[in-house]
């Protein structure tokens, strides 16, 4: 019986990790959940799942929450409540599915309070790999990768001495777009760019797998989740989404792990790890796909991936730049306030203003996110 | 410093099990080599490596031989000598690297020394799975698969709880053949069934791959060495062989170990399990190769690997009745006294005039497989 902490449940990967633990529900306890605005769904959830503490962005929400809910639910808000309901349950997995670098202090908490951590939310790693792993590290928790490419490098690397690995490779699909040319790019629409070919995502996510953002972000996370250099990380071009990452070793043998596109997968394992279980989900059937293609990455093609690979080399706060820039942009696509190739031009705009802070803590990474999103408001 | 015997040191195997440790001296002393009558590449092999003893098919040849090493070496002779060099020496594995079922004695007997297995000999298990796989469990020795495709599903494997195992697919290339119908079949030439599209193996197996009785070997030693029943086990055609075979958990994950076809590889893993080391290979490029191709095995396009299944699931003595009336058919073909497609003729007539013998002791496997080749080579 696993004990969970849910961040950022009614997002894409807390519905789904709900939905693993409905087909499966001998298997879990869910102790906690954490929202933001989305109150019809979570009560939905809370009347389904029973736990014992819920979370939602503000008072207000709160307050409308309690008339909802059993007394006995605990009700928590805001960025406190947040970091209470990681750190304060029995869970001793928390899965951190909030979307942006607001998950950072509450993953903190978690870690602090010696939970697992079922990491979704990348930016937590991208901004602060360096303090939460270390961390990690310290209360002897374990970090599980939620991301189906990083769940892939995690499978692939089971059984294996991590110093045998010679480097990974992450798969991207090369998203909605990956069959235009760049001049065919300007002037798309946000209906367009929210057209994932294989994943059913959250809309920031698919619009970062369009300009590639997310591989990037994918690629210093992996960095950190594996601890390797950054030579060490390829991507590579692969429209069907079949082979979901993989790993040479020092004798060229490579291991890889494949599957229908379906989140639950990687989220299941995640929770279930060092065991598998039955999943939802269907099974590959390579005979009847026939085929699958690779090409090699195009960095001219995608910008923004080179870019965060710079970033991720220079390190510090570079990463944390890259991804705040980045969010407010693709924020501003989404609203209509700029283009879709504006977001690379807002990002590399930003992150050529940028003064690098040193080896940062979490308030100078707050500082530094709090400017990075301003400078990328206003370009 | 890993100490090893080579029992078939002259053949596809063997070379290239010398080739992996000329190239990583440091790592490896050997102790033993075993050759039939390649009495020219044994000295130089001797020469090459110092091993203590040696052994070769005949009398005359270890005669022979005696005047050309130094007199330290010890020369041994005849399946007496197979049997001595494979238990005597001080190497912590043997590897087993003989073709057909010749090679079961001095594997039991390696066993019962408390010798690891380097297992190329798949003939082994086909024939005497039962007792192999049970004499090691109770010597608490390991049998480490050669083969490609059991090295990949030994390596996707690693760390993972074989009860969480839903099944496993061996690929096949599909041969010297692959496309061509059954009719272009009548007639093909020796010289036509020897050109193998990617790997460089020995000439018996190369026939077994066009006709697939090679991945029907493969199959019945899966079954033992990963303690699987058939239905477990699938065929995938595969042209590429890139993909070298792959595991399916029970939560539809997948775990494929996959690289450029190169035999180094996989014997490597067998003599550095679990650890890795770098090995002369060329390193996989996707990008390059661009695409993978897969199709579903036709079983009517492959008759013996149809045969190969039943005779599994029939168990007992028909696995050895398969696996020898082959070896007499291929043995046959390569003469130029049958066709091509009269080996699975052959195997099936032999098959069918068979009464299974149950849990047959090794006297009863070579009894039953000495009818085999006899009725074999009559029909």
């Amino acid at each position: 019986m696993k004990k969970l902490t849910i961040l950022g449940s009614t997002g894409s990967i807390g519905t789904q990790t709900l939905d693993v633990i409905h087909h499966d529900p001998e298997a879990y306890e869910v102790h906690g959940l954490a929202a933001g605005s989305n109150l019809e769904l979570l009560v939905a959830q809370a009347k389904q799942f029973h736990p014992k503490v819920v979370c939602v962005s503000t008072k207000s929400l709160a307050d409308e929450l309690r008339l909802e809910l059993p007394s006995a639910t605990r009700i928590l808000y805001g960025e406190e409540g947040l970091i209470e309901i990681a750190a304060s349950t029995d869970a001793d997995t928390v899965v951190t599915a909030i979307m942006g670098s607001r998950g950072l202090n509450a993953t903190l908490a978690a870690i602090q309070a010696g939970k697992d951590i079922g990491l979704a939310n990348k930016e937590t790693l991208v901004t602060a790999g360096h303090i939460v792993m270390k961390q990690a590290a310290a209360k002897g928790v374990q970090v599980l990768p939620i991301d189906s490419e990083h769940s892939a490098i995690f499978q692939c690397m089971n059984g294996e001495n991590r110093t045998d690995v010679k480097g990974i490779t992450l798969t991207a699909s090369g998203g909605s777009f990956r069959d235009r040319t760049r001049a065919e790019l300007e002037g798309v629409t946000v209906t367009e760019a929210l057209n994932h070919p294989n994943w059913s995502m959250g809309a920031k996510i698919t619009i970062d797998s369009a300009t590639m953002a997310n591989k990037g972000l994918e690629v210093i996370e992996a960095h950190w989740l594996f601890d390797l250099n950054y030579d060490q990380i390829q991507v590579l071009l692969h429209p069907e989404s079949i082979i979901h990452s993989y790993v040479e070793f020092v004798d060229n043998s490579i291991v890889a792990q494949l599957g229908m596109p379906d989140m639950r997968v990687p989220i299941q394992y995640a929770l279930t790890y060092p065991d598998r279980r039955p999943t939802p989900t269907d099974s590959l059937d390579l005979a009847k796909l026939g085929t699958l293609h690779f090409r090699e990455m195009d960095y001219d093609r995608y910008p923004c991936l080179r870019m965060a690979f710079d970033s991720g080399r220079a390190g510090q706060s570079a990463p944390t730049v890259f991804n705040a820039a980045n969010e407010v942009a693709v924020a501003r696509f989404l609203e209509g306030q700029i283009t879709f190739l504006d977001i690379e031009r807002v990002i590399e705009k930003v992150l050529n203003r940028h003064q690098i802070v040193d080896v940062p803590d979490v308030e100078s990474i707050a500082q530094v996110d709090a400017w990075a999103r301003k400078e990328a408001s206003l370009i």
